[in-house]
């Protein structure tokens, strides 16, 4: 049986967007830019996929800027919005647990002279409240925050933390990752006082090299790639219409049953979680409450490197992932679990089990049922 | 008969290039970040096109960047380069009729505090190399110059531009704007002295949202995105693996035969010019010999604005370019050609033909007839 449990890292495109994408790349390939029908064919495909897009966040279709994907969206996010806030200040906070595509941004801005304050998280990968009141400044003029841990599936604490930073900073602004979340926790981003937000397509069945970012309207950002001036202005080169094609059907699967295909997650990663539960060697890093992310289930198998856990699932058509793998190189030592305080001898011990609508209960007990044939032989010839 | 004719716009997608994206996109889905097997068959993808790509610039493998288009890819070499030789100095070279991906950067840096130098050119297009040996300096860090002009084809001197500025100021970095000329015109990057060229793949039947940045090696390039480190740092984010095998595919059939492909847009850029040539009303502004780009016609018509003519032409099925059509607005009266020169009445009437290696010349011939037909009856009611 094949169970594909790395969601997280990207998910399978949808057959039907798959077919649009198609569609677009073969017969409607205009250049939204052009002036005849085909340029007016080509930006009809981008103006759906707003709408559609704008109808889940409850936002207007103009506050949706599309990207590459989730670290273009971040990049532009962070740096966009320091350099068209310049006024404002120098100082800007995240939390020790972002993902790289938040961090490093951050540890540019650093080398350039910002002060950076990096939250910490509890145990569970949350910050506290109090902390984030505590760092803002006068002169904070971006704080930026996943929603959803892409390694452990935390939840943090985005609208009262909106709700505290507009009231004390009203010039800061209020950026939120919401790459892992986006489909799988609710999001409304004017409740939630979310300036930016951004959104990769790929984890959410829709074609790689497609995302967005909702700017709200009003908040002042500055592009990254500049040129013909594209989506408003904020993101120029010609449009990749048959992705923002994909993306739209993609989306548009995803919340057509958002509380069905919530709780069908949750069944999911619970029923892995209580099936492995009874295994000594293993302990959960997630969650498992209502507020945790529905979708994944950190693992940590005491005596069993992750790697070799991995490989060993593989053979049996089980694909999960050690780290986060979304970064290129093997992973150095993970901030998110050292945050939460793993304990060393776990920390490359890890295993992340992340799940997609499509997968099912069958699939949940195949895995099951290998990890407990799997690893007291793994433990037998551990090596370290 | 349809007659898409605004391939410098964009293509169409190869039917080859699709399928082995559907693939990707349903079965070889993986992240080629993730470890496990899914994610080394996603690697291979990106691997092979590299090794297709290296071939045709006759380069390493390791010295293409993938990126998500041309704009991405001129925006990296530009802010890329100056970021990472801030010490080499604050003047930057550019000419007077680049794209504005191009251009805005440019623009950008101005803002920044850099001095830049735009070089005009002559009636045909061209920069003059004593001008740009006059403008490089000591403190000069960047020099960018298209390659092939993508309103009227004019071919740059880049071989002799490139020999100068290492000659020069051999801390200069030589980037080249090839988005109109990789696949029609003889391009090998070591022999030319450059040292970033900056390709887009839906210019080549490739799909829109891929592209690449060739790097000669040892070139220093900051990032413009940052995060898990994918294409050796230089460009982070899930790679778009789909998007990248289609454009293996593209690169793999515009140069299964480049000298016939490029025989055959010279027969029809010809064509359509010497059928046009008993028309009073028209000037060529494209030149017609070998040293020209053999896909680019561009064409005035005194008396009748372009986008009368565009659609007009729409109406018979012929889908031609008011202005370049890589930007997102309306666009402003085109930089290109006042710097040719061009008869202030003409600069609204002039339109662009682009062609492709699959159209034919009896669309050519279809096309002249129609514009033989139209014009008389455009000038007729002409109201300007």
């Amino acid at each position: 049986m094949e169970c594909y449990f790395d969601n997280s890292a990207t998910t399978r495109c949808s057959e039907k967007a798959a077919d649009k994408m198609r569609q677009v790349l073969l017969t409607d390939y205009g250049n939204p830019s052009s002036l005849h029908g085909k340029g007016m064919t080509a930006e009809n495909y981008l103006k759906e996929t707003r709408e559609i897009i704008a109808k889940t966040l409850k936002c207007e279709p103009k506050e949706i800027i599309f990207t590459s994907g989730g670290s273009e969206g971040n990049n532009l996010a962070i740096f966009g919005s320091v350099r068209a806030n310049r006024r404002v200040g120098k100082h800007i906070i995240t939390t020790a647990v972002e993902h790289a595509a938040v961090y490093m941004p951050f540890k540019e801005l650093e080398k350039e002279g910002y002060d950076v304050t990096f939250l910490p998280t509890d145990e569970r990968g949350v910050i506290s409240l109090d902390d984030l009141e505590n760092a803002l400044r006068d002169d904070t003029v971006l704080v930026a925050m996943m929603h959803v841990n892409n390694e452990i599936g935390s939840v943090m604490p985005v609208a009262r933390a909106g709700e505290l930073i507009h009231k004390k900073c009203p010039n800061a602004v209020f950026f939120v990752d919401a790459i892992q979340s986006y489909g799988k926790v609710p999001l409304i981003p004017k409740k939630m006082n979310i300036d930016l937000l951004s959104v990769s397509g790929h984890k959410i069945h829709g074609p790689k090299g497609s995302g967005f970012l909702y700017k709200k309207d009003k908040v002042k950002l500055d592009p990254i790639i500049f040129g013909g001036g594209q989506e408003q202005g904020y993101r120029s080169g010609t449009e990749n219409v048959p992705a923002i094609a994909g993306l739209g059907v993609a989306v548009a699967e995803m919340f057509s049953d958002f509380e069905g295909h919530r709780a069908h997650l949750f069944e999911l990663k619970r029923g892995l979680a209580e099936r492995l539960s009874d295994i000594d060697a293993i302990s959960i890093n997630s969650g498992l409450d209502d507020n945790s992310a529905p979708q994944i289930l950190s693992v940590s198998v005491d005596g069993v490197r992750a790697e070799v856990l991995l490989h060993a699932l593989e053979d049996r058509g089980i694909y999960v992932s050690a780290g986060s793998a979304c970064s290129s190189n093997r992973p150095a030592i993970s901030r998110t679990l050292k945050s939460i305080h793993l304990k060393d001898s776990l920390l490359e011990s890890t295993v992340r089990f992340s799940f997609s609508i499509y997968n099912t209960m069958e699939q949940v007990e195949y895995a099951s049922d290998v990890m407990h044939e799997l690893i007291p032989v793994l433990l037998k010839y551990r090596r370290f």
